[in-house]
C-alpha cells in the first residue's frame, strides 16, 4: 500500500476541547486520498515507545464526531517529556523504529510547547535516520502560552467556565454577605501566565462587579497593598470577591502555596494558594471567607466550553492533516486573528522552529495599573474566544460522552521497550 | 385599601433557583386578585427587622421573569436565626410592627428548616398579638433535608452540577493516570446528610466509571478501609476518583477537617476535607493527587441547572401565593412524588409543624453496604431530579442575569431597631 499511517498522539494536561482537535485529525484523515490510517498512541507519546497503538479505523464515525463534545484525551495522554537528541536519543530512534514498522510517515502531535519540541526534533531526526516523517504540532493548552498562536486551544473553554462560574458564586456571595461570608476566594489554573486569572475579569461588566481582586504570577504579591485592597472593597461594597492564579508569588519568587512536588516535565505541582489568602484574610482583618478551587473542573468542563474555542480546535486538528497533505513538515496550524474590528480568524501554517520552547507572556498592558484588574486590551483580546455556546447531548439528566473501543494495533517488533 | 400586602424574604444559604421560587411568588402575586403588593426583605429577615423592604412592585415584567435564570438571592439572604418565642419575644412583636405598619398579611419565608421554624412562630404570635398573618414556608435547601417534600428545591440542581463536574473532571484523571495524577478528590456540600456525595454518584453509568469512592457523614470514616479501597482502585483502574462530602467524620463524630469557625445557627463551618485526604493517600501510597474543593460554585451553577428543579422550585413560589389565597396558614408548599414507574409530582400542602426542626436523614439503604457508593434505590430517587437541562440566556458569551432596581418601600416606623 503506497499510502502512508499517521500518528496522533495528546500530550501533557487534557483540555474540555482537545478531543475536538481528534475529531479533527481523524476526521480530515478519513477524507485524505494520501493519508491511510490513524493509529493513536495510547498514553500519548508513551504509546509509540512502547508500541502500544490504538487503531481508530475501528472506531464508528457516531463515536469520532462524539469526541467533541467529549472531555478529557480519549486515548490518554501522558506528562513525559522527550529531552534533547543527545540525552533521549535512543527514545527518538525508538519511535522512527515504531513508525517504520507500522508505516506511519504522519506524526500529529497534540500538546504545548514541550510537545512542539518534541515534535521538531521528532522530524529532524528522521530525516538524520534516512525516515523521515512529516511531524505537525496541532496546538492545545489551556494556559494559552503558546508564540504565534493568537490563543491556544482549550482556553477559550477555561475562560469562559472561569467567568461565568466566579459571577454566579459572586452573586452568591452578594447576596449572604450582610451576615455571612464576606471574602470569597477562587483560584484558578496558570502557573507562569495569568491569562486564566485574567478571564475571570470578564464577569465584570459594571463597576462593582466581581472578581474586585485579580493575583496575577505576573504581579508580585504585596500583602499590605493586598489586605488594604480588600477592606477597601468589602466597605464599599460589603463583599470582596478575589480570582488568583495558582502561580501567584511573593517578589522573591517563592509560590504562595506549594505542595512541595514537580511533575515530570520539572514543573512545581501547585494547589491551595486559595485557602492560604482566605485564611491570611481572616486573621488579618476578621472577615468570614469561603473558598473554592475547580482544579480538574475548569479544565474538563465542556459543559461549559466556548463554542469558538471548540470550533478553533476542530479547525486545527483538520489543518494539520491539510498540512500533512501539502507536503509541510515541522509546521503548526495557528490560529491568526482578522485586522477588523469584528472578530474573525483563520488558521495559518507556522514554522515550529518559532514555537518549540517559546512561551508566551500576557502582555504588561493587559493588567490594570494597581495589578489588581484587566485592562480594556485585555478585555478587547478575551472576550472573542469566549463567544457562543457549544450544546452537548444530554440523556437521562447526563452528558453523553464517547465510549470508544480502544482497539489496539497488533504489534510488530519484538522485545519492549523500557520508558 | 382592602388588600393585604405580602412580604417575601430569602433564608439561609441561597442556590441556584432560589431566585426561580420568588419569580413564583411575585408573578402569583400580580396576578392574584386578593394580594397586594409584594414587598421583599432587604437581606432576608433582616429586612423585616429593620423595616428595610424592596418593593417588588418597581420592577418590570422582565426582570422578574429573568429571577429564574439568575442564581444567588437576588433580595439578599441572611444566616440570621431567630430563636424561640421567649428568647427572641422582641423580635417576633418587631415583626408584626412592620408587618401591620405596612398593612402585610401574608409571610411567604423561603428557606430550610430554620426558616420554616420561624415561619411557624410568626404564624402563632401573630395570633396571640391580635394582628393574624398568613405565614407559608417557601422550601429552599440544596442539602436535601426538609422532611414530607419529596425534595428541595435547589438540590436537583446541585446535584446535577456535582454529576456532570465529577464526570468530566474524571474524564480528565483518567486520561493522565498512567504518568500524572492517580487520585483526584471532589469535596461537596452536606454538613450532616450525605445527598450531594450521593448525587456525584449518578456519574457512575458503567462498572469502573468514577466515582469510585464516595464518603458520606452517614459512615464512619474508617482509615485502614479507605486506603484499601483507594489502592484496589487505582490497581484495578489504574486511578481512583473519590467524592467526599464536607461532613464526612471519624467514629467518634470529629469532622476530617474543620476551618474551626462557626457561623450564626451555630453550625461548624466546614472546609477542606479534600486537602486532608489527598495527603493521607499521598503519604500512605504514594500516588500523585489532585484535589478540587467547587464550594460556593456548586450552588450557584444556575448554567447547569436541572429543569425539573427550576421547575418545582418556580412551582413552589406559585404554590405559596395560591394557599395564601386559599386562605391557609403555617403551611409549606411540599413536592410530592407519583406513585407511577415514570417520575411525576405534584404540589402537595404541608403543616409547618410537621416540618419545623425536623432534619431528613438519607435512608441508610441509599448507600452501598461497603459504605463507599449509592444503590440502586438511590439512584431510582435521584436520577429524576436532574432531568433537563435548562438554558440560560447569553449576551456577548456571557449569562445574563436580572439586575434589580431594590426600590426601598418608605419607612413608617420611628426609630431604628438594633439586630
Amino acid at each position: 500500500m503506497a499510502r502512508k499511517n499517521a500518528f496522533y498522539a495528546q500530550s501533557g494536561g487534557v483540555t474540555a476541547v482537545i478531543n475536538a482537535s481528534a475529531a479533527g485529525v481523524i476526521e480530515a484523515a478519513r477524507d485524505s486520498k494520501v493519508i491511510g490510517k490513524v493509529y493513536a498512541g495510547r498514553n500519548g507519546i508513551i504509546g509509540a515507545l512502547t508500541e502500544d497503538l490504538i487503531d481508530t479505523s475501528k472506531e464508528t464515525k457516531a463515536t469520532i464526531a462524539a469526541l467533541r463534545h467529549t472531555p478529557g484525551g480519549a486515548f490518554g495522554s501522558c506528562r513525559y517529556k522527550l529531552k534533547d537528541l543527545e540525552t533521549s536519543r535512543r527514545q527518538y530512534e525508538r519511535l522512527i523504529e515504531v513508525f517504520k514498522a507500522h508505516n506511519i510517515g504522519y506524526f500529529f502531535y497534540n500538546g504545548g510547547g514541550d510537545s512542539a519540541d518534541t515534535c521538531l526534533k521528532v522530524s529532524q531526526l528522521s530525516e538524520t535516520l534516512g525516515y523521515p516523517i512529516q511531524a505537525i504540532h496541532v496546538p492545545k493548552t489551556v494556559d494559552n502560552d503558546l508564540p504565534i498562536t493568537d490563543c491556544s486551544p482549550g482556553f477559550g473553554s477555561v475562560a469562559k467556565y472561569t467567568a461565568v462560574s466566579i459571577r454566579e458564586a459572586a452573586l452568591d456571595v452578594q447576596s449572604m454577605c450582610a451576615t455571612s461570608t464576606k471574602v470569597f476566594v477562587m483560584e484558578v489554573m496558570g502557573r507562569h501566565a495569568g491569562w486564566i486569572a485574567a478571564a475571570a475579569g470578564l464577569a465584570q461588566e459594571q463597576d462593582g462587579d466581581a472578581p474586585h481582586i485579580i493575583l496575577f504570577p505576573e504581579i508580585a504579591f504585596n500583602r499590605e497593598k493586598f489586605l488594604k485592597k480588600v477592606q477597601q472593597t468589602v466597605k464599599k461594597y460589603g463583599y470582596c470577591v478575589i480570582a488568583v492564579s495558582e502561580g501567584a508569588r511573593y517578589q522573591d519568587g517563592t509560590f504562595l502555596a506549594d505542595a512541595g512536588s514537580t511533575d515530570a516535565f520539572g514543573h512545581k505541582q501547585l494547589g491551595g494558594v486559595a485557602p492560604v489568602l482566605a485564611q491570611m484574610v481572616k486573621a488579618e482583618l476578621g472577615h468570614k471567607y469561603h473558598w473554592a478551587v475547580p482544579d480538574y473542573l475548569q479544565r474538563a468542563a465542556r459543559h461549559m466550553a466556548s463554542a469558538v474555542d471548540l470550533e478553533q480546535a476542530y479547525a486545527v486538528g483538520r489543518a494539520a492533516v491539510e498540512m500533512a497533505e501539502a507536503g509541510d513538515n515541522a509546521v503548526m496550524p495557528a490560529i491568526i486573528r482578522g485586522k477588523g474590528k469584528k472578530y474573525s480568524w483563520a488558521v495559518e501554517k507556522a514554522p515550529l522552529a518559532k514555537v518549540a520552547n517559546v512561551e508566551k507572556k500576557m502582555p504588561r498592558n493587559f493588567i490594570s495599573r494597581d495589578g489588581f484588574g484587566i485592562t480594556a486590551a485585555a478585555r478587547d483580546y478575551l472576550l472573542p474566544l469566549i463567544q457562543g455556546e457549544a450544546p452537548m447531548p444530554f440523556k437521562n439528566g447526563m452528558p453523553v460522552h464517547a465510549r470508544l473501543k480502544l482497539t489496539p494495533v497488533p504489534k510488530k517488533l519484538k522485545g519492549t521497550f523500557e520508558i
